[in-house]
């Protein structure tokens, strides 16, 4: 037989942009996914699992004048012949596998409709730093109920979670703000003009960054950016601008305040004094349930989406500092934001139905939590290892392993080469191991084990005067009987439990 | 402005072979993941997740005769210009993926490498009744063991696993046999040539179906199927085909016997003795830890995956009797499988690195938990429904909601269009809610509310006389200050408890 070609060896990497998820970072999000997956079910929220892959068509993201997809999805022919049969793609986000759910199924789900959904979704853009092709989402939405108590309860329900994975009170703040009203302040503005309307919410999207200076520039004749480019303005009189800069700046000391400031920004519009009534309703609602401002608030300067909603916006904020890369001091900010968009369905059936939910940013929260040391500690604690010290004895090593999770200890033996005892403990330091057991002939023929107090040897290791180290021996001798029981003794010690 | 001209409407439908799944049907899953995980994590094993997207190359499903890949996995080129830059595509299992993380990640990893991966995988095949093109696989293995004690862990963490999630001792059986014993026979049965093996190979693989006169046909003249169709023989006489019944045939009524019939069958073959000893120690091994022959046999008859595995391999077996579609008894079959193949880490390193996993049906678990109505029951209860009789007063109907999930019972309010009364009951019954709560204006006059036992309703409603009826009322009246007690007992005595 003719020797094969040889082919070059794959390379073992991830495609650029994706990457892989260990131990401890799988287990805590899906932890906290659980949890919150608590509050949403406890509000009446269903789950919802729909497949990663959906018809480009329902997504949305299609272009009929380009033979491929624009960018943005990863998207692929059905079809082994290109052109024919449906364009497949990866979801983007869970709001449009939820629009053509509702609409597929709308004759048997109840109407409101409330469900929630956890899961990766996948983005074909450009890779940063920290920013992946594919992430978790974990979105709430109530469809087919047009009353704001639909949307005072995903606010409510948004400062529970947060509350609920172990953010305290006092260090969150849900922001809640209507689109509505800044349509209103659009209106008294006089501005009948499509494209200066899009600019000005353009701009308005700017807030956050570049303050209230900022956007008056933006509003008028243009501003010198950081980078030093020149961004055109939209070409408002400094008066013109006034109500935008007006409604944007309105938060009172008070909810009433705030809403009076607001009533004074719409003047005579009929829609800014819907919306207007829309947020004293919401914050009616919220204060009888007793979520006062301490947690939730009315907010105008609360921008995020106010382009893409068309009703009450609301964004969670963690309040507390963290250092940024460079040292300095910065509040944490933006968790998880969401609003009303009333047109979900329509691209579908061709009737409005109105919808409002909340996407909760789960890596930044599992960040956030991490940065404040409230995850991260015993969950990554590894397993006991049991050492082999007589490869022929490897039936007593996997009794006492059994045991000891029979016990709920987390156990394992270890399976390496045990010829060289070094690479065993080795081996239990990269496991973060918190005890390591051994058992050679002399220990058997006396039927005792010695067990290794790994964290306290490190600690030891690290600082311990000799007085200390004798003090405080790090490696005990026990009767193999007591070998469970003193294992659980020495993880306590520690202030680990038995396994979850 | 012009009139833009209409796009139709998008089709709200999944693509051919994916399906959404709802409510109960996600969170049993979820459950039973995580209870699989649990077990898992406390033999050592460690959480990994890998993207659903890899490059082609890394998979190994590319073939470099062909413009696009072949069928099996979905698959699309990065860059916009087919050609240009690296094929991608959806993972098709979770062990092309750990080799690619193992050859990757080693520097870093522990070895031996205990892992464990869930999540969707996604086939690019024709869709059938039950059959998904996105389905879920959980699976754990070793990486970097080559000792037996790795594949005899593995057996004992999957009987550990069936009972953790429901299956009770009796139902199940881990059964256990060896590639290396199977080799052996080939070698006595001097069959040198490649094909002929690999044409032995598959008919073996075909015992489940056929049985022993089947295998009889096949390796001798051949067979006429079921369909009427005739399948070629590979050709052997019958003296020829003994070697491999023998093998096939060989389980005893003890492990001592099955292996005496296997040292039979190998002979003089070096790797079939190997075989048989590794199955012996496998049975020390276990026996040890006290899984004895109810729950872990060694069974020659399991044939699944020899082919491709290179030693030990496993799978369990429901064993307890379900009525298939035409109300026939059969047993429910295999749940999980796995076995050890040392082949996986050199086509990236070039080094071989043993390994062995098993891979749980966690779909089809499900269905044989539900099928024994182990699962689906109270995880199914809707929440409490608070009706609006009053839409000025939600702020109190979302108070009452808020005090009954203070007391861990799921709950929500009615958030459609409260008019018709009879459209709130029908939305509480599409909810599945146990109770419904009712208060209006006269009602709050006399500071009560009403509370309707749907349950007990639709009880009564099915059989209940005029006399149990008026015993047994399905609705109580409650001051309002007894509102979450009330609930609360109402669904203890459903057997409902607050939610989890």
């Amino acid at each position: 037989m003719a020797k094969p070609r040889k082919t070059p060896r794959p390379k073992a990497e991830t495609p650029k942009g994706f990457r892989d998820y260990f131990g401890a970072e799988v287990t805590e999000r899906a932890e906290m996914l659980e949890t919150i997956a608590g509050v949403y079910r406890r509000y009446g929220f269903e789950a919802l699992e729909s497949p990663a892959v959906e018809t480009l068509e329902a997504l949305g993201k299609y272009l009929p004048d380009v033979d491929r997809p624009h960018a943005g999805v990863f998207a692929w022919a059905e079809d082994e012949e290109e052109g024919k049969g449906d364009w497949l793609a990866l979801r983007y986000d869970l709001t449009a596998p939820l629009a053509r759910v509702y609409a597929q199924h709308r004759q048997e789900l109840p109407t409101p409709y409330r469900r929630y959904a956890m899961g990766p979704v996948w983005r074909n853009e450009k890779p940063g730093p920290g920013r992946y092709r594919q992430f978790y989402q974990c979105d709430a939405d109530t469809v087919g109920a047009g009353s704001v108590a639909a949307d005072a309860e995903i606010c409510a329900m948004l400062a529970d979670t947060l509350e609920a994975v172990g953010i305290p009170r006092g260090d969150y703040v849900v922001r809640v703000n209507n689109r509505k009203v800044l349509n209103g302040v659009l209106e008294v503005m006089g501005l009948a003009d499509e494209e200066q309307r899009a600019a000005v919410l353009r701009t308005i999207d700017k807030f956050d960054k570049v303050g209230e200076a900022g956007v008056r520039e933006l509003l008028g004749k243009g501003r010198l950016d950081a980078s030093g480019a020149y961004i055109d303005g939209v070409g408002l009189s400094p008066e013109q601008a006034d109500p935008v800069v007006a409604f944007l700046t309105s938060r009172g000391e008070t909810a009433e305040a705030t809403l009076a400031n607001l009533a004074a920004a719409v003047g005579e519009s009929a829609v800014g004094a819907e919306g207007v009534d829309e947020l004293h309703q919401i914050a009616e609602l919220l204060e009888a349930q007793g979520y006062g401002p301490d947690r939730i608030v009315i907010d105008p300067s609360v921008v995020r989406g106010l382009g893409y909603y068309t009703g009450p916006v609301y964004e969670a904020e963690l309040t507390f500092e963290i250092l940024d890369d460079k040292g300095r001091k910065r509040q944490f900010g933006s968790v998880a934001g969401g609003g009303r968009y009333d047109d979900l369905v329509k691209r579908f059936t061709g009737q409005a139905v109105p919808a409002t939910g909340v996407s909760i940013g789960v890596d930044r929260l599992l960040a956030a939590l991490r940065d404040k040391g409230r995850i991260g500690q015993g969950a990554a604690a590894g397993p006991v290892v049991v050492t082999v010290m007589d490869r022929d004895r490897m039936a007593d090593y996997l009794s006492m392993a059994s045991e000891l999770r029979a016990a709920g200890v987390r156990a394992e033996v270890y399976l390496g080469n045990p010829k060289n005892f070094g690479n065993q403990m080795k081996y239990a330091d990269r496991r973060g191991a918190p005890v390591a057991v051994i058992e050679g002939e002399d220990e058997r023929a006396r039927g005792v084990v010695q067990l290794k107090d790994l964290i306290l040897g490190a600690q030891i290791a690290e600082s311990a005067t000799l007085e200390e180290w004798k003090e405080r021996p790090s490696q005990v001798e026990v009767p193999r009987g007591d070998l469970v029981a003193k294992v659980r003794e020495m993880l306590s010690a520690h202030g680990l439990g038995p396994a979850e």
